[in-house]
C-alpha cells in the first residue's frame, strides 16, 4: 500500500509536552511478582522491602587481630607501665568463644572472631608485647567497645536491607547473602513487544536490498534499550502498511506483553493508519498523539486495556531518541522500578550555538571532548534521519521548552551513552 | 586452623599506589573471539572495527512527503507565481522508482521513498497545491538536494560502523542491523573465578549460624560487579583456612578462568597464607602486595601464567571497594574493553570534613541529597567492616594520595552506584 501525499496532507497534532506525556502513564499496571535466586537478582526490582530475619553479624565480633580484654584492666597502661594479663586461651575463626575473659585475663582473638563472654574490648596486637609464655603486656589503654562491633551493628533484626522499587545493586546482593536471603521476590521483567511497520522495511538478515528497501534498524536498537532498562524484548517482526495485518499483530501483542512499541511507517499516511489501528485496540485508547519534542513529534501514547502502547516515528534516530525519553520510563514503571539508576552525565560547554523553538523540547546529539578549560560539547546536526548521528554521538543534551536556543559557551549537562 | 596473633604480628607490605597497581596489569591476555548473534550483542566488545559492506541508505531517498522535482523547475516559484508541474506518477514505499522526472514534471514520493531518476530535490507537500488532477503547483523554490539524503549519506561502503574495544550500545545494534550485520565478532565474556576463604565463612543458604560464623556476602556481590562489567562470574565456593585445599581450588580455577579473585581470610595469618599459596601458582607470580588505599590495603595482585589473580581483603566492604577500583578495570581489559562505559557522577559539596593521610587514596562512601545550593555529599564513616555502609551509600568519592583530608564545603565528584 502506498501513501502518495495529498494536497491537504498537513499533519495536525495536539502536541503534548514530554512531562505531561509521562504523567499520562505515571501509574501503569506493574508486572506480577516472581521469586528469583540471588544469582539472577542483579538489576531486578524488589516488589516489597527485603528484611533481615536476624541481627547481623549476630554476635559481638572483633575487628582487629589482638586480645579480648576487660577494658577496665587496661586503664592507664603505657609502654613504661604495661598492664600484665594472663592469656586464658584463644578464639578460633568461625567457632564460638570457649573461654570467657575473667578479670586480669585476656583471650587471643583474630579479626572477625567472636568476642568472648566477659570481654568488652579487643586490644590490637600492635599495642601488646608477649614476653613470657601465658601472659601478655598491654601497652595502651582500651576503651569499652574498642576493636569490636556489636551483634546488631551491621543490621538489626527486622530491618530493611533492600528497598522496594530500586533495582538491586551488587552490594545489595552481598547484603542479602549475608542475611541468608537466597531467593528474592521481584517484579517479573516487563515484556516489551516490538513491532516494526512499513512496506520498505526488511529483516536485518536480508543480504541484498532492492532500491527503496531498508533493513529494520529500530527493532534491534529498541531491544537493546529495553534490555538495558531491565525489560525483556519480545520481537514481533515487521508488518507492511496493512491495517488489518497490523491490528492482528498488535492484538496478539497485547495478550502477551506488558508494553507494546510500534515504530510507525515514515509517511503521514502510514502514521495515520497506525493511529487508526491503535485507536481500535481497547479503552481508554490514545492518550496523546504528537509530542512537543524534536526529533519525535509524531509519537503516540495509548493505554489499551491496561497495556501501554507507544507509537514511535518511523525513522530510527527519532524513534530511539523519543523511546529513551518517554518509553524507558514507562518500561521501568511497569517493571515496578520507582527509583531509576542514575545516568552518567557531564557538564560541558557548547562549542557553538544550538537553535530551537520555544514550546518544544529539543534533543541534540553531541560529541564530548576535553579541553584545557574542561569538557566541550559539540552538537551533531546533520539530517535527523541518519542513524550515524546517533552512533557517532557520545551523549545528548536537551534544549528546554522555554528556551529559544542556547548560545555558544552555554554550560549544558550531556547525558552520556553507555 | 586458627591464627592467634603473635607478638610480632605487625604486617609489612610494600604499598603500591592504585595507579601503579593498575599499570602492572595494563596489558593482560585478552579472551578469544567468538561470533554472537545481534540479539545477544548488547554490551559485548567487538574485537575489531565492524565495517559496512555497502553504503547506507544505498539509494538517494526522500526525507519528506512531497514531490520529486528538478530543482531548476522551481526557481522563482512563489504563492503568487507557482511553478506548474505535471505529475508523472508516484513512488511506492519500499519499491524502485518506476517513473523518471522529466523537465517540467514531478513524481509524488513519500518520506523514505526512492528519489526517481532525473530528480534532484523533493518539495514537501506543505509547499504545494493540487488544484487540477494530474498537475501540482509548487509555491516555494527548492534547491538541489532539498528534502533528500544521498545514497551514502548515512554510511559509506567500507566505513567503520562500530569501533573495536568499546562495548556495543543500543544504537550500535541498530546500525549493525541497518548494515545487515546479524552476527558480530566479540571477545568472549571473561570468566572470573570467585573463591571465598575463611573458616568462619558459610554459604548464604545456611539458615542458622553458630556464633562465629558469617555467611559469604562477598562472592554474591563480586558476581554482581563482574556481571555488570561484562564478565561471567564462575562461583568456586568457600575454602577454609587450609593452604593445600586453597591451592587445589586455585590451580583448578587457573585452568578454567580468565581472571581469579580470592577474598582472603580476615586475619593476618590467613592473609599471609593466601599470599603464600598464590606465590606458588605460577610465574611471574605476585606483582604487588599492599595497596596505598583505604579500605583495601591488604590487596594482592598477581599474574600466574598469564591469568590475573586478585587477592582481596577478608571483610566484604573492603573487598568490594577495592575490587571496584582495581578488579573491574582488569576484568574489562581481559574482555578486550579499552573504552569503559562512563560512570554516573555528581559534583557535590561535602557537608563535613573527611580526614585522610598523605600518600594513601581514601575511598569514602557517601549519601547524596539535594539542597537549595545544589547536591550535598554526606560521608558515611562507621566501622569499615560493615556492609550496611555500602548498601546505604548512594556513591563514593576519593581523597587523592596527595591530600591530607578534605575540609567541609569542598566540591567533590561522587561516583554514583547503579
Amino acid at each position: 500500500m502506498t501513501h502518495p501525499p495529498s494536497g491537504n496532507g498537513r499533519e495536525f497534532f495536539t502536541t503534548t509536552t514530554v512531562g505531561a506525556a509521562l504523567a499520562l502513564l505515571a501509574s501503569p499496571r506493574t508486572t506480577p511478582v516472581e521469586r528469583v535466586p540471588l544469582a539472577d537478582a542483579l538489576g531486578r526490582t524488589p516488589a516489597a522491602p527485603v528484611t533481615a530475619a536476624a541481627a547481623l553479624p549476630g554476635f559481638a565480633r572483633s575487628t582487629v587481630d589482638g586480645f579480648a580484654v576487660r577494658a577496665a584492666d587496661t586503664f592507664g597502661a603505657s609502654e613504661g607501665l604495661p598492664a600484665y594479663l594472663d592469656v586464658a586461651g584463644s578464639v578460633a575463626m568461625g567457632r564460638p568463644a570457649e573461654v570467657p575473659v575473667q578479670p586480669g585475663a585476656a583471650v587471643a582473638v583474630p579479626t572477625g572472631g567472636v568476642l568472648p563472654d566477659g570481654a568488652d574490648a579487643v586490644v590490637m596486637v600492635e599495642h601488646t608485647q608477649v614476653t613470657m609464655p601465658g601472659s601478655v603486656e598491654v601497652v595502651r589503654p582500651a576503651a569499652p567497645g574498642d576493636g569490636t562491633v556489636r551483634a546488631d551493628e551491621d543490621v538489626a533484626a527486622g530491618a530493611h536491607i533492600a528497598p522496594a522499587g530500586r533495582p538491586l545493586r551488587a552490594q545489595d546482593l552481598g547484603m542479602l547473602a549475608a542475611a541468608g536471603v537466597v531467593e528474592v521476590s521481584v517484579h517479573r521483567r516487563p515484556r516489551v513487544g516490538i513491532v516494526s511497520t512499513g512496506d520498505e522495511v526488511v529483516p536485518p538478515e536480508t543480504v541484498r536490498l532492492t532500491p527503496g528497501q531498508v533493513r529494520d534498524a529500530t527493532a534491534a536498537a529498541l531491544a537493546g534499550l529495553v534490555t538495558g532498562a531491565g525489560g525483556e524484548p519480545v520481537p514481533l517482526g515487521i508488518v507492511g502498511d496493512d491495517a488489518d495485518a497490523l491490528e492482528r499483530v498488535l492484538r496478539d501483542a497485547l495478550e502477551r506483553c506488558d508494553v507494546v512499541v510500534v515504530s510507525a511507517g515514515s509517511s503521514v499516511g502510514a502514521r495515520d493508519e497506525t493511529a487508526g489501528v491503535v485507536a481500535r485496540l481497547g479503552a481508554p485508547g490514545i492518550l496523546c498523539h504528537g509530542l512537543a519534542v524534536r526529533p519525535g513529534k509524531p509519537t503516540l501514547l495509548a493505554d489499551c486495556g491496561g497495556v501501554p502502547v507507544i507509537g514511535l516515528p518511523g525513522n530510527p534516530l527519532s524513534a530511539l531518541v523519543v523511546f529513551r525519553l518517554v518509553g524507558l520510563p514507562v518500561v521501568r514503571r511497569v517493571g515496578g522500578t520507582t527509583v531509576a539508576p542514575p545516568e552518567p552525565t557531564v557538564r560541558a560547554r557548547l562549542d557553538r550555538q544550538v537553535p530551537s523553538q520555544t514550546g518544544r523540547l529539543d534533543v541534540v546529539q553531541a560529541r564530548v571532548t576535553t579541553s584545557a578549560d574542561g569538557p566541550v560539547a559539540s552538537p551533531l546536526f546533520g539530517a535527523s534521519a541518519l542513524l550515524s548521528v546517533l552512533t557517532s554521538a557520545d551523549g545528548w543534551l536537551v534544549v528546554p521548552e522555554e528556551a529559544t536556543g542556547l548560545p555558544a559557551g552555554t554550560a549544558v549537562d550531556v547525558t552520556l551513552y553507555r
